[in-house]
C-alpha cells in the first residue's frame, strides 16, 4: 500500500555516499586480494557459478523466514533441504558445489549427518561387503542415515555410553537395549524425524569365555541399524525415537533421543572393518591401531577450524559496513560545524572490531595450514607411518578450541558494537550466533579438549628435558630443547624480545611464552607430581598460548613466504598481523612479563601502538571486508549490504515485510479478545500451550 | 501413550541423591542467607504470595511456548499481560506486586512502556493541568501510550534527532513532520501495534524572534499525541506506524517505527512542567535545571544495576545444580573404580561458574548501595542541593556499564559451562540470554557511557591538583589529594598492598588502581591537552577500574558492617568476596602491575590463592544458589530445577511436549511433498515466505 513514506529518503550523506568514499580512499585492489585468498580451491569461481541458481528459487528466499514457528521453520528447513539436492541432480553438482549452496543457503540441512558422519562412518569403519551393500543405498538416498553416538548422560566420555549391544549367541544376534533413561542416544541429528537407518555406537558384551553367563564389555562399537519402517516412516517396535526439541540455534536440524528395548539386529549390523565378532564363537578381534578408528575426528576439526574465518568474515563485513555508515555525534574537540562521526572512526569502536579483522586473515592462513598438515599426515597415516598424528590430533585440538572461541565471541563483539540496531533482526548476526553457538561445544568441549594439547606437550618437554643436548625428533622438541639449555645456562632470564620493532621477534616473544607455560605445567606434573586435575586450569592456558603461537606464526610465515600477495596489500597485511598479535599479547600482559617474552617498557607502549595500527588500517576497512566476499544473500543482513542502504532495507523489513502488521490486536485489558473483531478469548493461543 | 521408556530411570547417584548429599555437606543455613538477602524489602513474602497465584493460570504455562512464531508468540505475550492486569484489579495487587508478577512470568509486557516511561513522562514533565486531564486516563487504561524518542537514525545522541515539530503561529498549532526516513521513530516499545497515545520527543522549532518565516531548533522537546483511532485501533491519518520485526529478544515487546506527515498538534500537547511556548507570541522558556529533565534515566539505570544479581543469579543457579549432578569421566589419576566425578569438581569448570557466583553477591550489595546513593540524591535535590547529582550520575552509568557486561557475559559463560544440554531449549538461558543482550546497549551503550565517569573523575582530579594539601570536597576528592601528596613525596612508587593476607589491603588495591588510571587520564587530557576522542579507550578502562573498585569496596563494606548476615554463611561470604575481587584481580593483572597496585610475588600467587578460595567455596555452592530462592517456575530449566530430577525433565520436554514428534514427515528428495501423506508439494510453507 503507498503512503507518504514512500517518496523519504534517508539524511546525508547517506550509505551509498559513505561507501563508496570508504573504497575511493583505499588502495587495495579488491578483487586480487580477494583471488589471494579465495581462488586457490576453486571457491570464488564456485560461489559466482551457484549462488544465481540458488537466488532464483521463491523457497531460498530469507526474507520472512525469521518469523517462523518451529514446526514450520522444519519444514522449511526441509523443503530446501530436499530442493538442494534435486540441483544437485539437475546441474550435476560435484559436492564440493552442493557445500557451497547449502553455506549461501545457510540452513542447517536434517540430511547433513546422512551426507557426512553416517556415509564416513560406513566408508571408514565397514567391511568391504558390507560398503559394496551399503554405498550404493546412502549415495542415492534411497536410505536415510544418521550417527548415534552422543547419549542423554554421556557426551565427552564416550566409554561411559551406557548403551547395551549383548551377543546373543543362540540366535547369533545382537540385542539392543538401553538399561536407563541416560542411557537414550541424544542429540543425534538427522535422526529425529527423518532418518531411516543410524549408527548405533554400543557397548559391545560378549560372554565371557569359559563362563557364557557373564558378560564383558569390550567398550563402543559401531552398528548399523534400520530404526523406522521404510513405508510408514514410524519408528520400528522396541524403538522410540523423536526430536529434542527448540534449541539455541539449528532450528531446521531434528537432533534426537532414542531408546532400544531388547531390539534384535543381525551379526551383519556390526561394522567389521577393524574390529569384528566371530559368530561362531563369540570371539573378539580388537583393532590393530586403535587410533584410526576415531580418525574422522580430526577431520571434522581441521574443517571447523578451517571455516572460522568465514563466519568471523561475516560478522566483521556486517560490522565494518555498518560502522562506517552510522555517524553520531560530532569531534567533542571539534567546532560541531560538519556532519557526525563515522562511529567507526571512535577508537572504542575500533578496538570491537579492528582486531577482529585482523583476526579473519590470522585464522585463514591458520586454516590453510591445519588444511595442509592434515593431508601429509593423513598420507603418511596411509603409508604406515604414524609419527606425525600425535601432532596433528594436538594441534586440531588446541586450534579447534581457540579459532571457535574467537569466532563465536567475536561475532557477538560485532554485534555489540552495531549498537541498538544489532539487537534487530536486520543486523544478519542472529541466526549466525544461534547457529554458530554450538561450536564451543561439538566435536570435542573447547574447554575439555584443550587436555589433549597439553598432555602431547608434556611427553614433548619430557623427551626434550631427557637429553637436552642431542637434536630433536621434530621441531617442537628442538625448541624445547633449546629452551632447557638457555634456561640452565642463564638461570630464569632468556632474551626479551624487541616485539615493537621486530616483525619475528613477536614470533619468538610467542614461542617463548608457550614453552615457558609449557616447562612450567611439566615440572608441575613430572617432576613435583601434581594431580592432574589440580593443573586443568594451567593446561588449558597452555592451550591457549601454544595455539596463540600457532596463528601468530603461521601469519608471519604465509606473509613472508606468500608470492600470491597482492603489492596493494601487503603493508597492510602486515599492520593486520601485527594488529593480531600485539593486540593479543596486551590482553594477556602478564603472561607474556611473566614469562620474560616482553620487556615492561614494550608492554606499556602496547596500547597506544595498537592504536597507531588501527588508526593505519581504519581506511582500508571497507574494502578489507570487500575482499572477503560474503555476497548480500548470505549476509542477510540490513546493515551490512555492500550498497550501503542500510536504513532503506531496514524500514522496508519493518513495513512491507512484517507479517506481525497486518494484525489489528484489541489493547484493553478488560477484553480477553487479542486480534480485533476476531471474537476469539483467546483460546487459540492457550491451545497450543 | 504409554511406552517402555516410562518405566526407565536415569544411571545412578541421580539427580535427587546428588543434590541431597550436597545440601547436607554444607553448614549453611539458606532460610537466613535468603532472609539477609531478600527480605528487607518484603521481596521474599511477596515472592511466595504471588507465585502461586500465576501458576494455577493455563495462560502462563510456559512449557511449550518456545515452539511459537513471533506473531503467535506476540498473542500469547498480551493475553498474559492483559491477564496480569485482571489479576491486579482482582487480587488488590500494590505495583511492586504487579512487578513480581511480570517478573515471574518472564515475558516483557507489551504494556511496559505505558505503565513505565509513558506514565513517569507525564508526572515528571506535564503541567499541573497536564496531569490532571492524563494521569487518571493512564491509570485505569483507558488509553495506553507509550515513548518515541529514538530514531532509525538517532539513540545515544538525542540532540541529533530529526522529526520537527514546527510552531504554527497562525493555527497555535505544532506540525509533527518526518523530513528524512532517518527521522523515522524506531526502537520504540509498546508503540508498534499496542498503544493509542505516545510521547513524541521532537525538535521544537519556532519562529526566529522578528523574521517568522525563519525557524530556530531549541532542541528535542517531548509532547504527548495521539496517534491510533480510539474505535478502530488504525493509525491516524498523517501518522504511519508499525511493529519493526523479530529481533534477538523481547519477542513479546511491539518495538515501533512511526512517521509523521505534516500532522497537526495542539498547543496542548507539549509538556510544558519545565519549558514552554507562548500561544500568543510563540517566546520560549527554557528549563531552569536541564539536569532534572534526564532524571528518570538515573532512576532506569540505577534499577538495571539492581536487578542485575538476579539475573545472573538465574544462570549461576542453574549451572551449579546442573554441573553437581553432571558427572563425565573418573578421576586421571585415580583406580578409576569409584562413580564419575561431578564435573563441578574440575576446577576447569569452577573457574567458570565459581567466580559468577561470588559476581552475584558482589552485586548485590553494589546494587543496594546504588539505591541507597539515588534515594540520598533524590531527597537532596527536592531540598535544592544538586552538590551529589553529578556523583551519583557517575556512578549509576559506570556500574550500569560494568554490571550488565557482567551479567550478559556470565549467562553465556554458564550456557557454555552446562555443555551440550546448554545449548538445549531445557536449559532455561536461552530466552534470559536472547532478552538480556539488549541491556548493555539500552540505556545507554555500555561503551559510550563510560566517559561519563571518565570525565566525572577528570573534573574531581582537576580539582584535587589544583589545591592537593586542602581537605577534599567529598571522599572522591580528598582520595585523589592522597594520590597526588604520596606521588609528590614518593615519585612513582606507592606503597604496595599485601592483598593475600588483607581484606582491607584488596580494597585499596582496587582503589590505588582506580586513582592512578584517573591521575594518568587527567595528565593526557588537562596537562597535555590530548583531543578527547584518542583517550576514548583509555577512559572506558578508567571507568571499568572505578566501577570495579565500587564493587570490591561495597562488598567489603557490607560483610564489615552487616548485621543480618547470619554466622552459618559469614566466613563463606568472606570467601566469596576475597574469590570475586582476586579473580577480577588476576584478569586485570597487568594493569595492578604497572599502577604498582599490588606486588608481583602476590600476582604469580593469585592463580592458585583463586583455585584454593574455589575449593573452600565448592562444598557450598549449591547451598549459596538455593538462597537466591528463585522458583522453579521462573527458571523454566529442567537443567536448573530444585529437586534435581534433571534428565526426567529433558526427556520429558523431548518424549511428550514437543510438538514436531506429531508430524511424520517424507524423507525422499525426489518428492516434494514434506509432510507424509498430506500431498502438500510445499506450497503451505512457501506462502509464508
Amino acid at each position: 500500500m503507498p503512503d507518504f513514506t514512500d517518496k523519504l529518503r534517508p539524511s546525508q550523506p547517506d550509505g551509498p555516499t559513505t561507501l563508496a568514499r570508504e573504497r575511493q580512499q583505499s588502495k587495495i585492489s579488491v578483487d586480487e586480494l580477494s583471488r589471494h585468498l579465495l581462488s586457490s580451491d576453486g571457491f570464488l569461481e564456485r560461489q559466482a557459478r551457484v549462488l544465481p541458481i540458488l537466488q532464483r528459487e521463491p523457497m531460498l528466499s530469507k526474507e520472512k523466514q525469521q518469523n517462523l514457528s518451529r514446526p514450520e521453520r522444519f519444514k522449511l528447513g526441509l523443503a530446501r533441504a530436499k530442493l538442494l539436492r534435486r540441483l544437485t541432480d539437475q546441474h550435476q553438482w560435484s559436492h564440493e558445489d552442493y557445500k557451497m549452496a547449502e553455506y549461501l543457503v545457510d540452513d542447517v540441512s536434517p540430511y547433513f549427518l546422512h551426507m557426512e558422519m553416517f556415509v564416513t562412518t560406513i566408508r571408514e569403519q565397514a567391511s568391504e561387503a558390507q560398503r559394496a551393500y551399503w554405498l550404493p543405498l546412502i549415495e542415492e538416498w534411497k536410505i536415510i542415515g544418521a550417527y548415534g553416538q552422543t547419549e542423554l548422560g554421556h557426551g565427552s566420555n564416550v566409554r561411559g555410553l551406557e548403551l547395551e549391544a549383548r551377543w546373543d549367541s543362540r540366535t547369533k544376534e545382537f540385542v539392543l537395549h538401553s538399561p536407563t533413561l541416560t542411557a537414550s542416544k541424544w542429540w543425534n541429528g538427522s535422526l529425529g524425524r527423518i532418518a531411516n537407518h543410524s549408527i548405533v555406537v554400543a557397548q559391545l558384551l560378549l560372554p565371557k569365555p569359559g563362563s557364557p553367563d557373564q558378560y564383558v564389555s569390550h567398550g563402543p562399537h559401531p552398528f548399523i541399524v534400520q530404526v523406522r519402517d521404510m513405508k510408514t516412516h514410524q519408528p520400528l517396535d522396541g524403538v522410540v525415537i523423536g526430536d529434542i526439541g527448540p534449541k539455541y540455534g539449528y532450528v531446521t536440524m531434528d537432533n534426537a533421543y532414542m531408546l532400544f528395548d531388547n531390539f534384535r539386529i543381525p551379526h551383519s549390523a556390526m561394522l567389521c572393518r577393524y574390529s569384528s565378532v566371530n559368530p561362531e564363537t563369540g570371539a573378539y578381534t580388537k583393532p590393530e591401531q586403535p587410533a584410526l578408528v576415531y580418525g574422522s575426528l580430526t577431520y571434522v576439526r581441521a574443517n571447523i577450524v578451517h571455516h572460522a574465518r568465514l563466519v568471523l568474515a561475516r560478522a566483521v563485513t556486517v560490522a565494518v559496513r555498518y560502522t562506517a555508515i552510522r555517524r553520531q555525534f560530532q569531534d567533542r574537540d571539534s567546532d560541531k560545524s560538519g556532519p557526525e562521526m563515522s562511529v567507526l572512526d571512535y577508537p572504542t569502536v575500533q578496538i570491537r572490531i579492528l582486531p577482529l579483522l585482523a583476526t579473519t586473515f590470522a585464522l585463514h592462513y591458520t586454516g590453510l595450514a591445519m588444511r595442509s598438515v592434515y593431508q601429509t599426515t593423513r598420507n603418511d597415516v596411509e603409508q604406515g607411518d604414524f609419527r606425525s598424528l600425535a601432532h596433528m590430533h594436538s594441534m586440531s585440538s588446541g586450534l579447534k578450541s581457540l579459532c571457535t572461541m574467537l569466532a563465536a565471541d567475536g561475532i557477538e563483539t560485532c554485534r555489540r558494537a552495531l549498537g541498538g540496531h544489532g539487537f534487530g533482526g536486520g543486523s544478519g548476526l542472529i541466526q549466525l550466533n544461534n547457529d554458530y553457538l554450538s561450536k564451543p561445544t561439538v566435536e570435542g568441549d573447547n574447554w575439555m579438549i584443550t587436555q589433549q594439547v597439553a598432555a602431547y606437550l608434556i611427553k614433548k618437554m619430557t623427551a626434550a628435558a631427557k637429553s637436552p643436548n642431542t637434536p630433536g625428533a621434530d621441531k617442537t622438541e628442538a625448541g624445547f630443547k633449546d629452551f632447557i639449555r638457555n634456561k640452565q645456562s642463564a638461570g630464569q632470564r632468556q632474551s626479551v624480545h624487541d616485539v615493537l620493532n621486530r616483525d619475528q621477534d613477536i614470533v619468538k616473544s610467542f614461542g617463548l611464552r608457550a614453552t615457558a607455560l609449557a616447562y612450567d605445567v611439566y615440572e608441575q606434573r613430572v617432576l613435583k607430581k601434581q594431580s592432574w586435575n589440580n593443573l586443568l586450569i594451567q593446561l588449558h592456558k597452555l592451550s591457549k598460548a601454544q595455539s596463540q603461537s600457532i596463528l601468530v606464526a603461521t601469519f608471519y610465515e604465509a606473509l613472508s613466504t606468500d608470492n600470491t600477495l597482492p603489492n596493494s596489500s601487503k603493508d597492510i597485511m602486515w599492520d593486520l598481523y601485527r594488529l593480531f598479535a600485539l593486540h593479543t599479547m596486551e590482553n594477556e600482559g602478564y603472561e607474556f612479563f611473566r614469562c620474560n617474552a616482553v620487556s615492561q617498557a614494550d608492554l606499556n607502549n602496547l596500547p597506544a601502538r595498537v592504536q597507531d595500527l588501527m588508526a593505519r588500517i581504519r581506511p582500508h576497512a571497507v574494502k578489507l571486508v570487500d575482499s572477503w566476499m560474503i555476497p548480500d544473500y548470505l549476509l542477510d543482513s540490513a546493515l551490512g549490504r555492500y550498497d550501503g542502504r542500510v536504513y532503506e532495507d531496514l524500514y522496508n523489513r519493518a513495513h512491507r515485510l512484517n507479517p506481525l502488521n497486518s494484525i489489528t490486536f484489541n489493547p484493553n485489558y478488560w477484553e480477553e479478545e487479542i486480534v480485533k473483531g476476531s471474537g476469539d478469548n483467546g483460546s487459540g493461543i492457550l491451545s497450543k500451550l
